[in-house]
This record gives C-alpha cells, structure tokens and sequence, in this order.
C-alpha cells in the first residue's frame, strides 16, 4: 500500500498518490482514508493576496526561514488556469525550485481546472498527504482572487495576505473577501513609494472590520527585508489561536467538497446517459425543450453509488 | 400568472419574479418555464474586466449610445461579494442609477453569495426574464475576475473585456482567463499615461492567442470618448457571428448549473439528515470518522427528487 510508504517518509510514493488522485484511481480514495488518522499534526499556513503582489517570493523567503528552524515544509501553489487553455502561470514559481533538491522540502502545483470544481477538493487531498508525510509547516499558496482560492485559504491555521503599495482603485476589491480572511496582512515590495500610505488604509480598513485584530507587515521579500517580522508575527497568531475552529472548519469544506465532487460525477452520467449535453443544450437553445424541465429528467437519471 | 405579464412587458411582474427566484419559491419555475418559448430573441452583451477598470462608467455610457438608438436595455450587474460578510460593492453602481426613472432600462444587480454557486444559474434566470420581457440588448456586467464571472461572460453573444493602461504584473492576470474570451478589447482611461503601450502590449498578446482576430478600441468612458467606436466594434462582432453557438454554450451553460442547483440542494438536505455539517465535520476533525466514508454516506442519503 502506498500509504504506508507515505507515512514512512517516501516522497515517491507521496508523489505517486498524487498523480493518482489527480487520474481519480479509486485505490487512492482508499490510500488517503488509510493516511486520515495520521493527519491533523501539520500546521497549514495559507498565503494568498494579488495577482502580482509577489506572494511566491514572500512564500520562498518563509520556507528558508522554517528551513532553517529545522521544519521540514510541504507547499501546494494552485496556479490560476484559464478555464479554456488549460496553461498554468509558473512565472516566479521557478524560484522555489532551488529547494528541489532539499528533502525537507516538497512542492506541488495544482492548476484549476474543469467547470465543475474539484480544485478545492485537490488541495484538500494533497495537503492531507504532506500532513501524514510528517511536513511539519504545509503552505497553500493560492494566486488570484477566486471565490474558491479565498475559500481554500480561509481554511489554514493562519491565513497570509500579500499586498503591494499603490493599488489605487483595486483596494476595493482587496477589501471584498480576502481582507476578511487575514489573520496577517502584507505589504510587500515595501520600498516601493506608497508603501506607508498602503499601511496606513489598509489600518484603516481593518479598524472599520469586525473580529480579531490583524498585523500589518512590511516586507521586500527578494531582499528578506521584514520575513523575520512576518514569521514572528504567524508566530503570534498561531499561539492566540488553537486552530480547531479551522480544523473544524478545514473538515467541513472538505466534506462538502467530497460530496460535491460525487454528485458532480454522478450529474456527468446522468447527463451523457440523457443524450449528451451537447445536443441537449442544442434542443434548448432552439427553444424545442425547456432547460428546467431537461434539468428534473437528468437529476432523475443521476444514480448515486 | 406573472409570466403574461413579464411578455406584456410589466416591469412590477418581472422585478417581483426575480424576487421568487431569489426566494426560491417553487412556483417561479413554472414562470421560467412558460417564458423559455418566448426568449433567445435578445442581444446578450457581457462587459467584464479587472477590478477598478470602470465597467460600469462604460456601461452606462452603452446604455445611453442604445437608448438613443431607440433599444431597450436590460442589465445585470453582478457584484462580488466577501463569502463571508454578505456585503456588496456598489461603488460606482449609482451613476447607472439616472436611467432608473428611464422605462427603456432596467437594472437588476446580483451579489455573488454561498458556497454552492448560484450566481451563473442567478444570472441566467434574470437575462432570460428580461429576454422574454422584450428587451433588445441585455448586458451582463461583471466585477471581479472569478471563474464563474469569467464564465457567465464568456456565454455571451458578445464579450467586452475591459482594461486600463498601466497594469504591469497584473497583465499577467489578464491573460490568464479573461484575454481568452474578449470578443471586443477596451482600453479604459485611455487619457493616462501609457494608453498606447498598453495596446501594444495587448496586441501583441493577442497575436500569440488562437482564434478570432479582436477588436481593440481606446475609451474614456466618463467623458464618453471612444465609446461610439465601441458600439461600432460590436456591431461588427455581432454581424460576424450568428450567436447560434453562442446559444448553445449559453443553453448548455444555464443546463450544468441548473443540475448542479438541484443536486447541491439533494446534498445539503442529505447532510441535515445525517446529523448536519458542523457535528459531521467536528468527528472528522477529531480523527472519529474519515471524511471519504462520511461523503460516502451522505451521497448514498440523498434523495434525488
């Protein structure tokens, strides 16, 4: 069983289990219930924030920092893919590679993809593999702003947020959804103009919000300038905060994902057992069926198993 | 019925249908259903971009250009909302309000909410209401670069992007999704700096994209400048395309989402008959049970109707 092999520490193996739950091997399902019990020791770490704000770089810096504390880190990056190319962003993500060669390290990306989800779900399923790996610190490092990307985040222990100076009219979509998932809020590329005036509404902002009081730091992460500051400052909140809320609250969207996957599957069958949904959208758009009443026939179609 | 008087074009009937829908009460399908025959006659226009663009200013400018070409116009304006606060941007949203006391314009706005999607399945319900009510052109407008708003655009007849000069990295977020989808590229704020770089740089990555060759025009939506190009640059799309696999995609779009509604409802009754999310996810949390065989279980309850 590879399960076994995981828990033993084989990142062969960890990278195998992987691929297969990524190919939707049923035995991995298996594998994973068999690594359950063994999970819930890691400490994950969510780092989302702009597109361009250098949340790689920042999340770099961090693994050399844990690195050197001796913990071994896991990160999964989930790159934004188009939902029509399927090509993924790596862009920076190649600077992480030189801790390729470091056992203490493993990384994997995930793109998005499918209409149907499964990215949360993914995540979910690696970061429940590196965490029976015996990863001491597990990154999820989310690029964009997705509904599903904050989700994900808002799940870790701790949930980092990287921002850059000078984001003018963009502040307000900062301020719907991620911002009220910081338990850390950064602003880096800090020597850039307007870094202090950043600092400053983001205060603001966050004085006018509900719920625990968020750090605010400073950081040039290509130069390490203020890593130290925002490792202590995860420290902290890390300490205040016994992380089962978000266990709880991590055991919850995964559940919730498992089954929507399911269900997912299921409507896929009913929908290719009902003609295919090519040629019934075709029957729909030419207004010779209705999409409500084509939608009750492939639900009563769906066969759960 | 409300249907009857939505096709007799009674504004009161269809904003009090949209409220059903929202409510969900079971008789509002039965609406949709009787107005399915009476739609597909509308010009569905979607209008999406990054945050800050200025999506609306355009729009509203659109809504004036098809007014004064004697077109009724119906909008729905999607807002991103926190997944956590329920609180929607409605910024910019007032300037659109002048057309309020306008016969010929209705406005419905829509804010992004729960976990289990909705919104595309929202949306489509509220252009099909304003479809059947006669309305020429219909615009969606987006806020935000989700997936699901990329994707409700990308089901448009036409599909607008908007942009803004000086965007740097964050170009980078703009191919990843959005770019792919633009039937017609605008370049908002085109009276600042580095307008012209901006299209150069866009049409340089749409050189490097496959498909259709797409317009690019400069605006500057509050003073009105460049918008005239703009409707011409669709009137272009428009007669280029026939909007029949555009309908398709629509109708098979509106079918996924309509499935996946009633199965995510399946599920969440499901889990309420398994004791509810919260005591689910405390045992799995606890390492009691492992969330595969839990998802197992409630799929296996839920009753499909």
């Amino acid at each position: 069983m590879l399960a076994e092999k995981v828990l033993a520490g084989d990142g062969r193996a960890a990278a195998r289990l992987m691929r297969d739950l990524d190919d939707r091997i049923p035995s991995a399902i298996d594998e994973l219930r068999a690594l359950h019990p063994h999970t819930g020791r890691a400490f994950v770490l969510g780092v989302t924030g702009n597109p361009g704000a250098g949340k790689s770089t920042v999340v770099d810096a961090l693994i050399e920092r844990y690195r050197k504390r001796g913990k071994r880190v896991g990160v999964v990056a989930v790159d934004p893919t188009s939902p029509f190319s399927g090509g993924a962003i790596l862009g920076d993500r190649i600077r992480m590679q030189r801790h390729a060669t470091d056992d203490g390290v493993f990384i994997r990306s995930l793109a998005t993809r499918g209409h149907l989800g499964g990215l949360s779900r993914s995540t979910g399923d690696v970061v429940a593999v590196l965490d029976a790996m015996g990863f001491d610190v597990v990154i999820i490092e989310t690029v964009g702003v997705g509904q599903d990307e904050v989700e994900i985040v808002s799940t870790a222990h701790t949930a980092v947020v990287v921002t850059v100076p000078g984001l003018g009219d963009d502040i307000q979509a900062i301020k719907a959804g991620i911002l009220e998932i910081a338990d850390v809020l950064v602003v880096n590329k800090a020597d850039r103009e307007g870094a202090d005036r950043t600092v400053r509404d983001l205060t603001h902002m966050l004085d006018l919000r509900a719920g625990e009081p968020v750090e605010i730091v400073k950081t040039t992460a290509t130069t390490g300038q203020g890593i130290d500051e925002l490792v202590a400052a995860i420290d902290r909140h890390r300490q205040k905060d016994d992380g089962s809320r978000r266990a709880r609250d991590r055991a919850a969207a995964q559940l919730l994902d498992l089954v929507r996957d399911r269900l997912n599957h299921a409507a896929q069958a009913a929908l290719s057992a009902r003609g295919g949904l090519a040629a019934l959208a075709e029957d729909i758009a030419a207004r010779r069926r209705d999409p409500y009443s084509v939608a009750d026939e492939v639900v009563a179609a769906a066969k759960l198993v």
